[in-house]
């Protein structure tokens, strides 16, 4: 498999400027104008059209000949033929959702596995995991299930950070992913940091950006990984 | 129906203290000894014994007689028994699935309608919504549905703030709001701000505490109320 999943799409560089370079390796043995499909369910406030300009303009020197998923003639067919699948952040819940209606989701599954080029970013990172329980997206519609691509035997948070404002009593980042860790206790949980990522090469693991990431599983005290190349324990 | 719903539990003053003369109230036609039940579902990390002693000693002076349900021999008989029901924060995916699970939501729903007092928190405040569509909670265990107890005609976002880490790149609490509304146009959503409660004596509803809280309604700009008695758009 060949996975780049980033935590964040935006920085102050501009949108996705700063994985550029991350980007072009992923797709680094694809001809110019390879077929790529932008999957924008993640969208709820964002319109799927703007948001699939959007990243068709963020990516636009990449060379990839991308067309939104919602605007496929027959989504199967465009999934089938497309060497890169790309699936941008928003709502998870309504991700999973609309793949899991539109009887898509079993569809990317098998084209990733079978060597299509995957980069996610928040929402679309979520996705590949076992299950979307790490997301920190508000659960706005009924996915019809938490079960999701299962791309990876790990889940991530993304956007990870236990910063707090000040006065708020609500859980943190970590009380949030020890309930989950309590109930899951075999299952680790990557805290991927704002400009982190994971780069999924075959069985190879690679944290990517200039930040050091948690590992969190079960009651352990979470490890704490530095960028460069990773392994999970099983 | 007679409710109070608070946004949270603990402040600088205490475990619930802050909510202590509202909770008098909500229960002041009430003899001493009166038997209450406390749900202690939406704990995780924290233990269901540990959580109900803390609630117990927390309201030692209102003169109830608190059991945990987890500890009751029948659990529909002891709801049916209790003239105050308290369901207490944590995860509310949790608490959900428990009720569920364990076929205890409607019993809840009938006894808090047939004129059992509810007092809740954060969880314990989403519950009573229509679905547990605006809790800020982590998705960490399957509900087996979001419907929940609907003894509130509109949802509530409990700890709400829009204050934001520094840096941080993922949603605004309003953001999230707003993707919630997009998709339900026709819910309001009320904003409770840490130390807010929502008061419902009949049909009457009174945003308590010192705190202005925002109303949601599908595109419209977040309508402001004043702490005293409140009307929800229709």
């Amino acid at each position: 498999m060949n996975l780049l999943l980033l935590s964040n799409s935006s920085s102050d560089a501009g949108y996705l400027v700063h994985a550029l370079p991350d980007i072009r390796e992923l797709i680094d043995t694809l001809p110019p104008g390879s077929p790529a499909v932008f999957v924008p369910f993640a969208g709820v406030t964002r319109g799927w059209d703007d948001y699939t300009a959007l990243v068709a303009s963020a990516l636009a020197d990449t060379g990839l000949s991308i067309e939104g998923l919602h605007c496929a003639e027959d989504p199967v067919v465009a999934l089938e033929n497309a060497a890169v699948i790309i699936v941008g952040g928003g709502n998870t819940f309504n991700l999973l959702g609309q793949l899991r209606r539109q009887g898509l989701l079993d569809v990317v599954k098998r084209r990733v596995r079978a060597g299509a080029a995957y980069l996610g970013w928040s929402a679309g990172s979520n996705l590949t995991c076992p299950t979307i329980c790490t997301t920190n997206d508000m659960p706005i519609t009924d996915p019809g299930g938490f079960d999701a691509l299962d791309l990876i035997t790990f889940q991530i948070n993304p956007h990870y950070t236990n910063a707090h404002p000040p006065g708020h009593r609500g859980e943190t980042r970590a009380q949030r992913l020890a309930e989950f860790c309590a109930l899951n206790p075999a299952m680790p949980v990557l805290g991927l940091p704002e400009g982190s990522g994971l780069r999924v090469r075959g069985q190879q693991l690679e944290l990517i950006g200039p930040y050091d990431a948690p590992l969190f599983l079960g009651h352990e005290e979470p490890r704490v990984f530095r960028p460069g190349p990773l392994k999970i324990p099983a």
